[in-house]
């Protein structure tokens, strides 16, 4: 899981004083650009140099309570399903007092110049790969984490 | 069916050349607030005199074609559901060559005090299901409106 | 004068309940690209095809009246001065009970792959030179307009 | 003088590549808001608990020099004149390779529910002074500092 802290701002907020949800998926937006930094293929050179988008092609979201500018929250980003140009994020934001919002969202690996859907490359896909494996490794490695001596 | 033309502006969209996909929620919403207007309940009279918020709860976006700046969408606005303090709309957004994008968005009444959801006010609630019965009035009202006389 | 009017919407004001600054910049910026189009020149055409930024180089805002959501403005846009490689606008912009805030904005034409400044190229410097003239003209075409009978 | 660091996002950007303008002034509206944290006035607390709004009324920009996403910038804020209502900030935003651009923005207290100027309240006045007695303190109690031992 990579996590990020991020302050909602007074210009991300609306005149009903709580977060505007495009602007809270301005910020999530943000958070995936640096993990994507993180796993070693920060989106200028994703973009500029390999010519290479990551467009979202759907984006699901809960929203269960709403934040206001000042709170401070945590963005836990996922990565649940890597396709052949798929990837798939799971995203929990939170604050002090828990679950502010979910999403679920898939971006698709395009050609800047096309816009059209291209395969992962292979470089790419491992380090994805990695990241997960990463992950998951911290169960697998604590095999009986779950198991309560009775 | 409520429907709104938008301009894609240069500032909605993002370094890949493409609308950006938070821009494209914050026009979504002024279409939304727009929809509101002709419904009879502008969303300074809600929000400012009767201290009533329509947050987003749920939304839900399926991306299927990029659009780039310079480019003249059609928004369409249907009203889905309407419960005792939500309402869902389903949303289609088209561009010369066929449908872009699609959403589904759940709001909530909420109290602008409290955050809390409130049931719709009884006025709010009969100008929403006017507004339904006449879009399905459409066809029930006219029900030969395809048979040309020859 | 190019004349625009804008909707101040939700989403462009703050929790103080007015226009968020940035936001009003961002619908100044799109009134700016509405203006290359009806002087000839599409930022689509001048950004993808013919490679020119016009970036802002300068910004004078004085704000005198904030704007509320629900407010339409009226965007009012003249060229003040048509430079070798450089543009200034003079903008005022007014609601009902009148001006609500007024910029100056200087671009400059730019190529796109190096960020330079470079000359307007000559047709779009005749256009640009057409627009003030036809502007001018209304004067000149009717002198005797600021003549009052004595 | 206040400093913060803040990284030019992808969504920070448009189509030409380099930082939107209003997306800049969105990023100093954020550097000011957390400059009023730190002399001990949440925006929060200033907006909601007493009322007070600090609108910009003027704001001057120049931009030298173009940003990308990816570029980390120091935004380094002064206080550089404190009026009856009135303060004046003066902007310099670096990056790596020298001044990006610079901005003096004056914004002035008003009451949110009049929107109408009144004088800051003692207790803020205080703080706003303390810390520019603060910054003047600095060279004023090292006079030597540039002095260097041959």
């Amino acid at each position: 899981m990579f996590s990020a802290n991020r302050e909602i701002r007074f210009g991300d907020c609306d005149p009903s004083g709580i977060a505007y949800f495009p602007s809270y998926l301005n910020i999530l937006n943000g958070v995936v650009e640096e993990f994507w930094g993180v796993v070693g293929f920060p989106w200028r050179e994703l973009i500029v140099a390999r010519k290479i988008g990551t467009p979202t092609v759907h984006l699901d979201c809960d929203f269960s309570r709403p934040s206001v500018f000042g709170d401070l929250l945590t963005f836990d980003l996922c990565v649940r399903q890597l396709g052949r140009a798929s990837l798939c994020f799971a995203h929990v934001v939170s604050g002090a007092d828990g679950i502010r919002w979910k999403a679920r969202q898939t971006v698709v690996a395009t050609s800047t110049a096309s816009h059209r859907a291209i395969p992962w490359p292979d470089d790419i896909r491992n380090a994805l790969e990695e990241h997960v494996r990463a992950e998951d490794a911290i169960p697998l490695s604590e095999p009986d984490s779950s198991a309560r001596p009775s």
